[in-house]
């Protein structure tokens, strides 16, 4: 259970941004920012008003939210139209309307008078930037949990396999290490993503339904992403990008593989992969900006005459190199154009350079980093190299 | 491929449900929508206006949608602001409301001009509730693959393995099965749901964060349902409740397993749950509400002197005994109280009535059923024993 006194600094970090932001306090609804703020994530609604004590109103299960949370005030709240009573008269409050449905959004404005509700996502999103000791800790235990994984994965990897039979193993491996069975994402409209990637060869270059740079085929046009009846070939690259999340906290890697060796070319653009993570444990210091870092990886691609080939291909293109991780996989900060959100002590970030070769596939390194004051420490404990096998 | 021909019945139905409502066209983004009506789910948005001629714009890969969908009219577009283009002036629009977050309606409010939107979401909700042909076959195919799952779950259960073990076993078996990777679910909030419950005695006593009768403990207080650590014992029921969704559409079955044999309470209750799946066998019929088959459900369970176990017990418990399954898990209808719609033929549903013994465990049996005009027909091929291992 995470301690009282760490749930006690991010709420009082919260309450520091109502505070600036001249709200009468925050109503927390969303399981990610619930879970942050009261350590369960049992169906409730946690109210944390501007000053004073923060209350959970639990829907369902009261006791499992007793148990696993350490705040004090935890009571059952079974409907809406009970919420006045805890916000004693609040008007101007906080909300997660970014993920907050239009028609949900309604019966809350029809449960409290005089609602005047403003968006607390961004602000949620830059408080869960900034992690503790004992978050990085939890990236941590996720990161030997992959490192744990992926070594049954480069195992069992052989030629003649499809994708699919791979991405089982992925899967059956990353449970047995503790994956909790459900990776969270921020963005919204139902955004969909497999938390395991095998792209097989050409598959790589199969973009979708979201805005990473790795799509792949999947087995159906009604699911088309992720890994597909593609079969693994000698000579071609084998990418392998996966998170895990445990205990809340994700771990996001990607390493390439191949049977034998594959084309100079492809082998190149993987030593800029690494010389791209390179760079950032060197240069992502706290003040640097994602979109500095961003421009640092277009230079080193264009130096290295990959600049076609970086992110994509033709009209397939991502603009983007890094996110933030942690109990969500599209944190902040972003290392992309425009991002001018200054990197501070405490962000964990997964950096994921990929370079694409049209009609033959694409090789990339990822891995996931802590930002510190003068250093860049390496959570993800997988070897850095081409795996040949 | 879904053929063109039951896209366009699908479109006039929306259409006419359009005109009805007096609204000048429906804006579609979310990817069930999307895939029902279009037959890709690449990210798009469709534009149908109320007369006329449908159009695909796609925001990301043109030429999968394109190679995917059997629409004529398949355009690229990147960015909201193009919309009133292709909208041509209207302004009273249905929108799926039920899902679109606040912050993203702005967006949209900010892109159309006088912005008019009703929701949509509970519309096609009832029109997706009518299935075609085409639609239960897939819904068949599911269930074969469901069966071919349960076979290796079964044969793998063994004393003293854990819940995740056998989950393990599970969701590769799904997965080997064709399951696409990807449960789908319109209930708001961040709803979560494992798509593999296996729950092992009094587990099954753990409700959680969602509105099923089965939660389970998981993993970890981040996650918190699902198949846990607790070890599977002879004597106890262990539940497996699974979801399947292949190329699309969902079966959904509950078996209960028990190595030797449970309690003699717990046998007779069985029988209960299979006497209310041959209750809605013989009386779900067009024109029979969601509401009856609950009531009926409930005097069974009064007449067998199980009312206080049925569908929970204490305070744990849910009012529901059955839902639509199709492109998303919480379909309609719903057997429920205060459910009035009646029943239609084309309605596929899953009947999960199951019984729960405070100290012991629950058992239940789930089948999926379609209805059809004079009979009910089972679309579950698993033998509805008890099973004894």
């Amino acid at each position: 259970m995470t301690p009282l006194s760490e749930i006690e600094k991010r709420l009082a970090t919260l309450q520091e941004c109502l505070n600036s932001q001249g709200l009468e306090g925050a109503l927390i609804h969303g399981v990610t920012n619930l879970y942050y703020f009261t350590a369960t994530a049992q169906q409730a609604h946690l109210w944390v008003p501007v000053a004073g004590k923060p209350v959970l109103l639990v829907r369902r299960v009261l006791e499992r939210a007793r148990a696993e949370s350490p705040l004090p005030s935890i009571e059952a709240m079974s409907s809406l139209k009970k919420l006045p009573v805890f916000l004693a008269g609040a008007r101007r409050i906080a909300m997660e309307l970014d993920i907050m449905p239009v028609s949900l959004f309604a019966r809350y404005q029809k449960a409290i008078d005089g609602l005047d509700a403003v968006d607390i996502g961004p602000t949620t999103r830059l408080i869960r930037s900034v992690k503790s000791k004992l978050e990085i800790d939890l990236v941590k235990r996720a990161a030997a949990a992959s490192d744990a994984a992926f070594t049954e994965i480069r195992d069992a990897t052989t030629e003649g396999m499809s994708e699919l039979d791979l991405a089982i193993v992925a899967e059956s491996a990353e449970r047995r290490h503790g994956f909790q069975g459900v990776l969270r994402w921020r963005a919204s409209s139902g955004f969909e993503c497999p938390w395991v990637h095998i792209l097989a060869g050409d598959s790589a270059l199969d973009f979708s339904f979201s805005d990473t740079p790795f799509g792949g085929r999947g087995v159906t046009a009604a699911a088309p992403y992720g890994a597909g009846y593609a079969t693994i070939k000698a000579g071609q690259p084998v990418c392998v990008d996966f998170a895990l999340a445990r205990d809340g906290y994700i771990h996001d890697m990607t390493r390439t593989l191949v049977i034998g060796m594959l084309p100079d070319q492809l082998v190149d653009a993987y030593a800029v992969s690494r010389a791209m993570n390179g760079m950032v444990r060197a240069e992502a210091r706290p003040g640097v900006t994602g979109e500095q870092l961003w421009n640092r990886c277009v230079e080193i691609a264009s130096a290295a005459g990959l600049s076609e080939n970086f992110m994509g291909f033709g009209q397939q293109r991502v603009s983007f190199v890094g996110h933030g991780v942690g109990l969500e996989l599209d944190e902040l900060p972003v290392l992309a154009p425009r991002q001018s959100l200054a990197l501070v002590a405490g962000n964990v970030i997964a950096v994921e350079p990929k370079f694409f070769f049209p009609g033959i596939g694409a090789v990339g390194l990822e891995n996931t980093y802590a930002i510190h004051e003068n250093s860049v420490e390496t959570l993800t404990l997988t070897p850095d190299d081409l795996v040949l096998l």
